[in-house]
């Protein structure tokens, strides 16, 4: 509840009582850089007092305990927790993350402006705020066969939308730099809002003129001298640890009380178990006081400079007339939260929610308008590659990254076909469009998965979400490819005509509507599953969901065939001879 | 002029020639809390490369020399250098501040939003620019009959105006604090903007409540303990130099580099001589690296910092897309600009305007709009007062202090009459509302002035600027008092007839048209005068526009008579036996 101005300052200057007394805090506060100790009173959703003298209808005696800010997340994209916002919130709330900043690219991908709009919806009844940056690459690029794309006049109706802040990372920073049209309207119409980048390597002139744009932050440094020169171009430096993408411990070093203010902390993607295991922000705080930076600074970039950075002025602090989403805890130098609330009310406490707040995650977000996006019509697709030639194209996967090596290998040719070697690790892909509207297969070669029998399919494919199949027979490929179809879109592993495990993900192919710590066994079953057919992968739904990726190096597989990314154009599967 | 977007990238790319090239720079980065060196490219009005590899039309060579960002004023009120804007411009735009963000409440106090309307279109010639903060509080009580009244709905129509950023401070803490409704509602019309504070000895749950309404800052702190609390509670902290206020050698010790970036620097109020022989914000930034503080930390209190403070993205920093305002100096440790690039052009020039730049203030700012606002009825103005008692409330003038006494003195009696009494230091005073609303007198005594005969006559009185006169004598009062009116508002010394020396002050009684040096030296006449006269202040006129403010205790004089500024009441001027 959010008082009047009048209502405020009665409280505030003791005439009436506020809501909600924490005494005996030590605050963490991220104006003056310490830690103090005060009262911290609240009335309706505000903060009204930091200091003490306040009476308070509820009083909660901390004892000592610190208080700070509520953290907030400067990028993630909740899809890859595979569960949908308010369920992502039953994760990271009760970790302290009371805001996040999201870029809805994987639903948009798939249902277009209606994938944000149900993102938008589903996180109105979660106890977090949920901003949301206009999704600006949806398609990635021209070389795959989206469910949908996003124009600048797409992005700009969701302007209206309160919890749209701006535009999320632009990706296409070749586009940006090279002044694609269609990437400048996007960055005209979003210009007097926050812009987040997306530019990995990008230097000198070319990084100027990305920066000249106004888009203000970069989360892709993987070096200090890369950082560092983004540092002084003006961009916020958001440090990540992904599940995918570990950069704060790299970059860390490159902090300094004197330019602290410009990093921010971000997930990106974490998937169910690293959410629920390490954390979310809560566990990127822990690691950087590990790794040595102070606390309260931590803390700061977990808080106000995310807050900052996208001009959201009523949270970030503990201070008068700031929200009261706040994190009480135990150890400064390792915080885990005991109490978290969530604007005045208490929302989770020692790691789960309240009852109350519990019940709003329990409702089924899975709609009509999210459902049914697996579009494939099974007649037309053909798996089998005729052989055109004795060598082939292969993608190379390489554990732990999401690059990929650019591999020749001879084909095995049967019956005039070529077809997968398990013994030479050579197995086949397939990625089967599925949003109804080409119908294309694209088939070609994959090294390093190591599957010796059987198949993965699944429907979480960056960016475009097509289904993805990789197997060592055909058969084996098209059942499992058409279990995750059944399941209205998901991952599983089959072997012959036998379904091994099945993971549903019913909302858009991406997410599940299932609680996720059930997500997070299924996925463990999956990986189990696919281990004991011979895979040798952490993860190789992970590793399979970035092989149809056409933007990152250097050989990927789409829709319409393989993808020499480092050409950025097509390449015929057979090598010449 | 500002390129699109598509020419902006061109040119940072390196693809077509910059406008301009400032080589081998120092460029002292905010961002990055350093300085380190690189070439900076201009195109049109904004910066489109920090780095080497650029080529332009015009090349400077700046064999080392240091970079910084224009500096920022982030409160002052522009008419206290009795001059309007464009000519203030070239009083600080040579010293390398580029941006000021002015409350124009003197002259609202006069002519109301057509006095706010002048100083933002004269501004607009000027080679800076000049935000404005809707003045909060015009009348500043309703003890005193001002030119004009400022409700919430005429600060609102301020609100399109594109220089106006936000309310100005907010002096009536009590109201704010106690809730006035007139208060609430102006702070309610600007609760999406920034809006400034000014609540000296504020603390505790007052302090709270005041901040909880979304004030921001506060430039009123004179002790490290006040600041260190309203930093704490969000504030961000103005240090503030004025001619009559020197606040920031004693605010320094609480800056460290953990809360830096809470600080700004302001110049608040500036006479014509201290802005010409000190200067403005850069002699602050001078005197803070003097005392102790790190040039670059210094430069970001002036610039970024100030920037973020305001929302101004546009500027505060030599980086890809920001405004080219920048200044070019020899001594990080004493930085006095040699060139200042305003917008990406050449303003300023080892303390000069160029002559480009100094044609626009040439041109007179003297308009029927703002001329004309002395409107005295001359027939009702007496000076008399009949004795009604033995003994006087008397306001006793402090040395360099704008807080006042409350003395007892026994009257001088003469026909019926109380009278001046020189011989003890006993000066007549009067306030004649000059508005032409009540006509009003308020008639009292002043000890500490020290005029042994003769007049000071002047219409610069905070806040309501009406035409104050101290005399030893009525008549030498009534020629000093009409050659201020004659002038069109102005001050004056007189001696029985003869009027000794005359500053004309024709734009709304505060502001001169002519250039600030020849004001400057007409001051000097007036103080050399006044002090002939047997003053002692080091300005008895700066001194006397303070004897009138009914908001600073302890004792003043209005149109309306004396107010006991503690109990915030009027008090007769005889003292009951």
């Amino acid at each position: 509840m959010t008082l009047d101005l009048a209502g405020l300052v009665r409280r505030a200057r003791g005439d009436e009582p506020a809501d909600l007394l924490l005494k005996n805090a030590q605050v963490v506060n991220v104006f003056a850089g310490e830690v103090h100790p005060a009262d911290v009173a609240v009335a309706g959703d505000t903060i009204i007092g930091v200091g003490t003298g306040w009476e308070a209808r509820e009083v909660v005696d901390l004892e000592g305990r610190y208080v700070a800010p509520g953290l907030i997340d400067a990028h993630v994209h909740v899809e890859s927790a595979m569960v949908p916002p308010r369920e992502f919130a039953r994760a990271v709330v009760p970790r302290g993350v009371t805001t996040v900043v999201t870029d809805p690219h994987e639903i948009a991908n798939v249902l277009g402006l209606a994938g944000v709009r149900f993102m938008l919806a589903n996180a109105r009844g979660a106890p977090f705020t949920m901003f949301v940056n206009a999704s600006s690459c949806v398609p990635a690029t021209h070389m795959e066969t989206s469910g949908a794309a996003l124009t600048a006049a797409d992005l700009a109706s969701l302007r209206e939308e309160p919890e749209v802040l701006g535009l999320a990372e632009v990706m296409n920073f070749p586009g940006v730099v090279f002044g694609d049209a269609d990437v400048l309207a996007k960055i005209e119409a979003f210009r007097d809002r926050v812009m987040d980048g997306h530019c990995p390597g990008l230097s000198g002139r070319q990084l100027n003129a990305y920066a000249a744009t106004g888009i203000s932050s970069d989360h892709e440094c993987t070096r200090v001298e890369e950082a560092r020169e983004k540092l002084r171009l003006g961009l916020t430096i958001f440090l990540r640890e992904a599940t995918n993408a570990h950069n704060l411990r790299t970059l860390l070093p490159l902090v300094t009380p004197e330019n602290e203010r410009r990093f921010c902390l971000c997930t990106d993607d974490r998937v169910p178990a690293d959410l629920l295991t390490e954390g979310s922000i809560d566990h990127l705080v822990r690691l950087a006081i590990a790794v040595g930076l102070s606390p309260v600074t931590a803390i700061r970039m977990a808080t106000l400079n995310t807050a900052e950075h996208f001009r959201l002025r009523d949270r970030g602090a503990v201070a008068p007339g700031r929200r009261a989403d706040l994190v009480v805890f135990d150890d400064l130098n390792s915080p885990r939260p005991d109490f978290v609330y969530v604007a005045g009310v208490l929302a989770a406490r020692r790691g789960a929610l309240t009852p109350a707040r519990s019940a709003v995650s329990a409702v089924s977000a899975l709609s009509a308008a999210v459902s049914n996006t697996v579009r494939v019509d099974w007649s037309r697709v053909d798996l089998r590659i005729p052989a055109a030639g004795r060598r082939v194209r292969v993608i190379g996967a390489i554990p732990d990254q999401i690059v990929t090596g650019h591999e020749i290998m001879d084909a095995k040719v049967e019956s005039g076909e070529a077809v997968a070697d398990p013994a030479r690790d050579l197995l086949k892909m397939a990625v089967i469009e599925r949003h109804g509207r080409r119908g294309s297969v694209g088939r070609g070669f994959v090294t390093g998965v190591g599957l010796s029998r059987g198949a993965i399919a699944g429907t979480v494919a960056h960016d475009h979400h097509n289904l993805v199949v990789i197997g060592a027979d055909d058969r084996s490929m098209m059942t499992a490819a058409r279990a995750v179809a059944d399941a209205g879109g998901g991952q599983a592993v089959a072997e012959g005509a036998r379904v091994l495990a099945v993971l549903q993900l019913p909302i858009a192919g991406l997410m599940s509507d299932l609680p996720i710590e059930t997500v997070r066994d299924r996925m463990a079953d999956l990986i189990g599953a696919a281990r004991a057919l011979g895979s040798r992968l952490h993860d190789p739904f992970m590793a399979m969901s970035f092989l149809a990726l056409e933007v990152i190096p250097k050989l990927k597989l789409t829709g319409i065939g393989l993808v020499d990314v480092e050409r950025f154009a097509p390449v015929p599967l057979f090598v010449e001879d």
